[in-house]
C-alpha cells in the first residue's frame, strides 16, 4: 500500500514520549502513581487475521490471547481489557469465547465500544496490565554472549491454520486458541536481558529483537523445538501465531522453567541474523508482516 | 440487528468488575498503584461515524476528541492514547489531524496497531486519563432538587454536518473539530452530583443520566442554549456531536465558570424525562443511538 511505511514512520515521530514504545515494541509502558502500567492494543480484521467463516468464539479468544501475550512478554499481570466490537453474525458465539478466555485468565472486561459495520468485520482490544518487575523487559537489551531461548515449540499454529482452512481433521486448536505465556513471562521478567512474544514467526521476530538491541542473533535451526512434520520445519520457523516467548539471558542464568536454547547473541555483524552460520541479508520471507 | 440488545446485555454481564463502568458510562475507572485511571475506547466506522469522503485529518481529530471528551466528563487529565488505524487513502492527512489534536492537548501517542483492511474503514482509539478528583463523577448520583446544566450550546455540530454533507458554505468546523471540555470537566468534577458529555443528543443523554440516577429530569427547552436557526431548535436538542458537558449539582453550588441551567432533578416520576411539563414516554427519537 502506497505511503504505508511513511505513515508508520510518521506515527513513530508522533510517539515522542518515553512511554511510547507501543508502536515498535507491542506494548506501551507507563509509570503512573506508584504503578508501572503496560498497555497493548491489537486489531484483528476478517480475511487478514482470521478466516471469514471462523467461529467467532475462537476469534474472541484469540483477540484477547494476543493482547495477553503482549503483556506476558513484559512480565505484566493483566488488570483488564477494553473491547471494540463490530456487531455481526453469531455474536453470541463471540460472547462465549470472550467469557471463556476472560474466566480462564481471571481478567475483567472493563469497557469498550460496540458499533455496527459491514465487511470486513474488525475487532479491537486494549489490554491493561501491571508490571510485576521493573525495569520492564524490552526487546532492546540483549548483550553479546547471552543465550537465546524459546519457551516452547513453534509450528503447531501453522499446521492448525492449514487444517482449519482446508477443513481437514488435524487439530486446529493451536491456531484457534493460543495460550498467552503469562506465568512464564512473569517468572522470566527479572532474569531476561530482552524478551518478546513470537507472533509473526520465530525468524522474523528474532530479526526484530536483534535490530532493537543492535546485535546479531546466531541461531542454530536444529535446536529450535518444532511441532510440525520434518518437511515443514523450514516453514514452521517462519510462521507466527504460536505466541511462545523469545528471550535472551546471560548464559549462567538459572531459568525458573525448562526452555530451549536456540543460539547466542553476538556483537552486530553483517546483518541481524546468522542462521546455521549464514548471514541472512534481509527480513523478507522470514515471517508474517502484519499490516 | 438481530440479537444486538442481547449481545450488549451479555457484554454487561461479563463486565462484573467494580471498575467496569465503561460499557454503560463511556469510561472505565480503575484504581491502581495509588492513582485513579480513567480509560475510554471509541470506534469510528466509515459511513456511520464519519462521511465517506471526509478529510482524514478531521476524522483523526474527532477520534481523539470524542475520547478526550469522555475523559473530560470524568474530570480526568489525559495521559496518552493508543491508536488502532486501518491503512487507506490519504493517511498523511490522518497523521496531520492526529498531530494537531495531540499537540493542542499535549497528549502523547503511546502505541497502537496498524492494519490493512478495506471498506468500511474503521478506526479505534483508547485514551488513558488520570482522575483529578475522587470520587470520579458518574451519571448515577443526581439527587432531587439538583439543578441541571450544560456548559455550552448544542446544534452547531448538526448544522456543520449538514453543511459538510451538502457541500454548502456554512461553517462545518463544529462537526469536524469538536472541542473536548477538559478544563471544564476538571473544574467541575469536585462540584457535580452527576456528569456526562453530550455525544448522542441532549435529550437522549439526559434520559440516560436520569435512568442511571433513577431520577427524572425536568427540562425547560426554552432554557437550552442552541446554536442553530429557530426552525431547527427541535432537532438541535436531539442531535449529538456537540460534546458539551451535561451535569447536575446542588442548586446553591457556586460554579467555577458560566453554565446554562436547563432544569431540575426530581424524584423519579412517570418516565426519566419531563420536557416542558410533559412526560416523554420513550427514548426513541430523542437522539442518535450509536451501534
Amino acid at each position: 500500500m502506497k505511503g504505508e511505511a511513511e505513515f508508520i514512520a510518521g506515527l513513530r515521530s508522533l510517539a515522542n514520549h518515553p512511554a511510547a514504545r507501543g508502536l515498535q515494541d507491542d506494548a506501551a509502558v507507563l509509570e503512573i502513581g506508584g504503578a508501572t502500567l503496560v498497555l497493548t492494543y491489537d486489531v484483528m480484521v476478517e480475511g487478514i487475521h482470521f478466516l471469514k467463516d471462523q467461529d467467532p468464539a475462537d476469534i474472541a479468544w484469540k483477540l484477547v490471547a494476543t493482547n495477553l501475550s503482549d503483556l506476558a512478554a513484559k512480565g505484566a499481570k493483566p488488570v483488564g481489557v477494553l473491547l471494540g466490537h463490530m456487531l455481526g453474525d453469531a455474536d453470541t458465539r463471540f460472547l462465549d469465547g470472550l467469557r471463556e478466555i476472560l474466566t480462564t485468565y481471571d481478567v475483567p472486561l472493563l469497557g469498550g465500544d460496540t458499533v455496527s459495520g459491514g465487511a470486513p468485520r474488525t475487532f479491537g482490544l486494549t489490554a491493561i496490565g501491571e508490571a510485576t518487575y521493573s525495569p520492564v523487559p524490552s526487546r532492546s537489551k540483549a548483550s553479546p554472549g547471552d543465550s537465546i531461548y524459546v519457551t516452547g515449540p513453534v509450528g503447531a499454529a501453522m499446521i492448525g491454520f492449514e487444517a482449519l482452512r482446508d477443513g481437514k481433521d488435524a487439530d486446529s486448536l493451536a491456531y484457534r486458541r493460543p495460550v498467552p505465556r503469562l506465568a512464564e513471562g512473569q517468572a522470566l521478567a527479572p532474569l531476561v536481558s530482552a524478551m518478546m512474544d513470537i507472533s509473526d514467526g520465530l525468524l522474523l521476530d528474532s530479526w526484530r529483537l536483534a535490530e532493537a538491541s543492535a546485535m546479531s542473533l546466531a541461531i542454530d535451526s536444529s535446536a529450535i523445538p518444532i511441532s510440525a512434520p520434518k518437511t515443514r520445519h523450514r516453514d514452521a520457523i517462519r510462521w507466527g501465531d504460536d505466541y511462545e516467548l523469545l528471550f535472551t539471558a546471560p548464559s549462567a542464568t538459572k531459568l525458573p522453567m525448562p526452555a530451549y536454547c536456540i543460539g547466542k547473541v553476538k556483537e552486530r555483524g553483517t546483518s541481524p541474523l546468522l542462521l546455521d552460520g549464514k548471514w541472512l541479508i534481509d527480513s523478507k520471507d522470514l515471517g508474517y508482516i502484519h499490516k
